[in-house]
């Protein structure tokens, strides 16, 4: 069993927003797993196998028009799943709310995610603590 | 590392759908983990944590009107992720497409399930198999 502050995978979860929020491909490449089959399901989108599909995503989504949409993420919960890490939070988009998976493992020494799973949530949360606002 | 077949992942995703073909609430408790935290996302819904709140829906799904929804289950692919399993894969719903998640561990050497969230999938997925119906 992995030992690490669940701290660390909140952290990590941020750097994925950030990533997103900030529009910065390297960082978010540098966030994905180099070693582990890696799955990435955009709200609306079939899912997309293995680092070259997802960074190529990652690309487009980026490289579109400006300004891009910033996503606010609330309540991540880290949850220890065998030697995976999954992260369950809400996001907060202009258009409504979305509920993520956000799971990672330890390569290397490093936190890397290894799976993303954004799907529409119909009921927008309660919330009784503020939002984590990356950007 | 777990040496596993992957097709006794498969045949434990296999039975997630039966379960829920069937209405079958014994068998998808005896599927869902006892000892993992676990998560259940059902397309729409804000996530349930936990056994309790998991099985429940379930329960509730499985008493609502009859006939219930039947779900054929396309394409799952088996990764390894760490010490976990997760099959992605397409469901085909009446109403349309989903691209579901189902996460599984070895617990006391049987497959039990720790994740499943289901999304809407707005493009329909390009099959070259035929479908696995489980009823």
């Amino acid at each position: 069993m992995n030992i690490v502050d669940p701290a660390v995978i909140q952290f990590a979860n941020d750097n994925f927003y950030l990533a997103f929020n900030s529009r910065d491909a390297v960082q978010m490449s540098v966030l994905w797993t180099e070693d582990y089959p890696c799955v990435c399901i955009h709200p609306g989108w079939a899912p997309l196998l293995g680092r070259d599909e997802i960074m190529e995503s990652w690309n487009n989504i980026f490289s579109g028009q400006e300004p891009g949409i910033q996503i606010v993420c609330h309540s991540p919960r880290v949850l220890l799943q065998g030697d995976l890490f999954s992260v369950i939070c809400y996001e907060q988009l202009p258009a409504g709310w979305l509920v993520a998976t956000n799971n990672f493992v330890i390569e290397a020494g490093s936190v890397r995610m290894v799976h993303h799973q954004a799907s529409q949530c119909m009921v927008p949360p309660e919330l009784d603590e503020p939002p984590v606002v990356l950007q």
